[in-house]
């Protein structure tokens, strides 16, 4: 057994299909069905599996889990995810972190964690 | 840039590791740091890290990301799980469903996706 995917509610789910198919370059495995599925898949293979599924509610307060996208090169990524849709989240970083806080298209938090800084520490694998 | 980890919030970070490293067979990379970050990872290899991070605050309604957990002896993984302190999600599940939906010690949701038998379906990689 293992973690297969990471699923991600949303109400827009063209907007979010689109963004986190961007944002990682993944693809669809499958023609999304009915537009409230999606299981979206690492092309290059080795990563794990992101699905969007469209539901009703609203999300309530912070996301309790969160992605960490791991890049060697955060601030070029940070201006390509920026541009994709994410927003900077509204926070004061502390001093020395290795790591930026985005929301996406739904506000969901997620982060871009320097590998580069940190590849002796605690982000790498 | 790729998927290096999901983070979890909790608030009894120590039930929570527990759990979270039993169910996935994974090991801290390290000796967590003040029983309020942990990032755990698959001693194999291969598969996306799972952090646990102890906040103040509490889940509101339900998580709006969870996890997909890939098994290919499902109703085994169930069993253990349950042992392990994860609960079944109270819902009646379709016809020709997949997928079990537990509660971890928590309360966050997430699914036991039956790999063998969609192994050319939606859940496979």
């Amino acid at each position: 057994m293992y973690v297969g995917s990471v699923v991600i509610d949303c109400n827009d789910f063209s907007t979010m299909l689109a963004f986190w198919q961007e944002a990682l370059g993944y693809v669809p495995k499958y023609p999304p069905k009915e537009n409230d599925w999606a299981l979206l898949i690492d092309p290059r293979g080795g990563h794990v599996n992101v699905s969007l599924q469209r539901v009703p509610e609203k999300r309530i307060g912070k996301n309790r889990l969160h992605l960490d996208l791991y890049a060697e090169d955060p601030d070029a990524e940070v201006d390509r995810l920026l541009k994709l849709g994410a927003k900077r989240f509204d926070r004061v970083p502390e001093p020395g972190e290795d790591f930026v806080v985005l929301e996406d298209p739904e506000g969901n938090l997620f982060c871009v964690v320097d590998l580069g800084e940190s590849a002796d520490s605690e982000a790498a694998t």
